[in-house]
């Protein structure tokens, strides 16, 4: 399964084109993704320029059953991109053309390369957007989010990234090219062969190419701060947003040691007078008209008056509004800074959140005294970020050791509370072991059963999910 | 293959509760769906009440290689529920069960066989709704909603029905049970097997139960009708509607001679005094303040300043907006009417509409004159129905002969224009011998492994789609 010099001797041959590198500074960087739990030792690097040579690479791995890792932005939080046992790497970062926006259909057709931050900079002039958006889009590439089905922010406004996707172009891991839907909205012809290759994180094809689905760019909007009281007081405050006439495009959740951490560690003022022990970051699309304006302003005077909140802002300017998204957005650097943290990505249904936030945070004092739980997240999908910082005094490894033991304790708890080992950071390398957790055995069977018709020779980013 | 009268006889002794049925007026009622091109022939009808009774009569069929065909509220029109050689029908009606609302995480959990519409009034008291709506609602069920990814005319506001569906219960061809994503929002472990089985035609499972997602009853909206200048003029109006920043509820085209005809058949006011040769019903959501409808109103008026209309009306009242709605859904029932008529109901991506439709057009009225074209659709989604009505005098068999060149000619057609065969109503028997049009021969036989792998003994709704 490993590739083999001599792999590579006949893909310089049939390829001859085709650039590779084996350059040690190649292998670390294109081995790897964000996570550094795996030390990379790919045997190469192959960039591919167009879909024919990732079909000619394809086929020759077929042929050899040499091991393939596709690899998109490297921002992945999972391992899903990480190539630690000689396989060949291939890498999409050429294949970043971006074809011209169509404005009638609103649509562009992207190479699986291009960078989400380009493709909104490209389809921006024409007052549309493609709605996916999270803290690295400046490196991940369209192909990587395909592949993991990127949340982020917006997703309480425009849902996964698999709902802005019309066509895919997809290299099979025998060397066939898939041309998936073309253009069209709706197109009821038998298996949507799109869904099962994104989300799949490069175990099933080489998403190559999309057509994208794009939106009008957001209108102005306000972004609102609130102290209220526990998750409950969060909970009431999502039940009420979520009644109103106005759209919600972020509703993002805070623990009070989080805001405490940015607040020091960026210098940061704080936001409101009030403490309180939960925080909101709410984004709504500001009302065209000003008796839209005055109601909301009669909302937020409302929410006070019920006692649903403890203190609250409204941003009164653009700086405003940046401000208090960096409070939001400086959690995880914040924490980070203070010294090591154990991270975990995981989402429970809504009804559940309370009662699983305070049985976790109950446990994980009487069994790990000592260890600062920092919870935070996309509150409005039941995405929850969850840091763990090691105590003083402790051992590195011992903490390890423990986090190790946190998470089977979190792992159970979760599925108790029917949730999710991983929200939206995928299963890669690093969450395999908690599949389990939230896949049932005839779920897994059923993957296996996919993975098998599609790759039988498991060629395509082995060892990864599965 | 076929369901043989032992089969019958161990399916009681080891399901005694179950009801089955033989009586011939069920055989001929479960046996088909809106269609009436295939006799239907089962050898009989299982109605189970439970997801255990599935999943053992599924055993049992797996076992003995018996043929099953999921039935739900049997208003398809591709033939999909369609039995037609002595398969054993499997019937969800009597699962119809809907769990109570939960307004917090806006979802409910309803089994496969409750009707769509009586959904809607289960969530309507909690102003709550599932967006998925189309005219057979009143008989349809979720599953077969799931089953077929069913369209409609909300799609270009909220989606199809597959990206309203949280949670799926699923029966495997084996009798496994799947309990898939219960209600989670983001859940990123792996393949999403929900989005397998949604659309799939009951050719890889059974849906048994589902838990839907909810949105906001829309808010009232604003009914206009409009007499525009050709194709041409429908999509200057279409992207001249989506810069608005008013929200689109439905965008329908209906030709002139579509008009014409419910007009005539429903005895019918004309909408618009100017005649035009297309027209356009536009449903928006009213802008919350006066200025918002002020707003509308100048832009309406500046369609006509610039041209970009020839006539139009805006509903007074909701009686209004009925009587302009009736107008695009009599269009089926007043065509049929007046005699035999055959129905394709097609997609193409929007910018190739024009092109495909008017050579369509000039290639019909060349290669077979006296057959008169009605056109109209979703056409915000490209979905275009096409119905072409019998000429007077051809016989009934003449008729069906050229129909079947006229759709080689449109399918062909199609293929160029990068088009679908089935926009919305699916493959089922009918569109079998069409699905090469649409999917490439690496598509089809990357579905077949697929099927080959979750039912390998092809007992799942066996001839259809493939």
């Amino acid at each position: 399964m490993t590739a083999s010099p001599s792999f590579l001797d006949r893909l310089r041959a049939e390829c001859p084109a085709l650039k590779l590198s084996q350059d040690p500074s190649d292998l670390t960087e294109y081995g790897r993704d964000w996570t550094r739990a795996v030390d990379p030792a790919p045997l190469a690097i192959a960039f591919p320029a167009t879909t024919e040579e990732v079909s000619k690479i394809m086929k020759l791995a077929s042929a050899t059953g040499t091991a393939i890792v596709p690899s998109g932005g490297r921002t992945g939080l999972s391992g899903g991109a990480v190539a630690a046992s000689g396989e060949l790497v291939l890498s999409l970062a050429r294949m970043n053309r971006m074809h011209s926006v169509d404005p009638l259909s609103q649509t562009v057709r992207v190479q699986a390369g291009a960078i989400t931050e380009a493709v909104h900079q490209h389809c921006e002039p024409h007052g549309l957007t493609w709605p996916v958006d999270f803290a690295s889009k400046g490196s991940s590439h369209v192909g990587g989010n395909l592949a993991t089905n990127a949340g982020g922010v917006r997703v309480i406004r425009y849902g996964l990234t698999r709902n802005w996707v019309l066509g895919l172009q997809v290299v099979l891991a025998g060397g066939e090219i898939l041309e998936i839907n073309g253009e069209l909205e709706k197109n009821q012809t038998g298996l949507d062969l799109r869904q099962l290759f994104i989300g799949s994180e490069g175990t099933l094809g080489i998403i190559t190419e999309a057509t994208l689905k794009l939106t009008r760019l957001p209108p102005p909007t306000d972004v609102l701060f609130f102290g209220v009281d526990g998750l409950d007081g969060v909970l009431g405050l999502f039940r009420e947003a979520r009644r109103q006439p106005f759209t919600i495009q972020a509703f993002e959740m805070l623990g009070a040691n989080c805001l405490q951490k940015v607040i020091e560690h960026r210098s940061a003022r704080p936001p409101l007078s009030t403490p309180a022990s939960d925080y909101v970051l709410l984004e709504v699309e500001r009302p065209a008209s000003e008796a839209g304006q005055q109601e909301l302003q009669t909302w937020l005077e409302s929410l006070f008056e019920r006692g649903l909140v403890q203190d609250g802002t409204l941003a009164q300017s653009p700086e405003e509004a940046c401000a208090l998204w960096s409070l939001r957005e400086g959690i995880s650097e914040s924490i980070m800074s203070a010294g090591l943290v154990h991270k975990q990505d995981v989402s429970v249904p809504i009804r559940e959140l309370q009662g699983f936030c305070s049985r976790f945070e109950r446990e994980l004092g009487e069994k790990y005294p000592g260890h600062t739980l920092y919870l935070f997240g996309h509150i409005g999908d039941g995405n929850l970020h969850i840091n763990i910082a090691k105590p003083e005094g402790l051992e590195r490894d011992a903490f390890y050791a423990r986090c190790k033991q946190i998470d089977e304790d979190l792992f159970r708890l979760l599925q108790a509370h029917q949730g999710s080992v991983s929200g939206e950071h995928g299963v890669g390398l690093l969450k395999k072991y908690a599949l389990s957790f939230s896949r049932s055995p005839a779920e897994i069977a059923t993957m296996r059963a996919v993975k098998q018709a599609l790759d039988p020779k498991g060629i395509l980013n082995p060892g990864k999910i599965l």
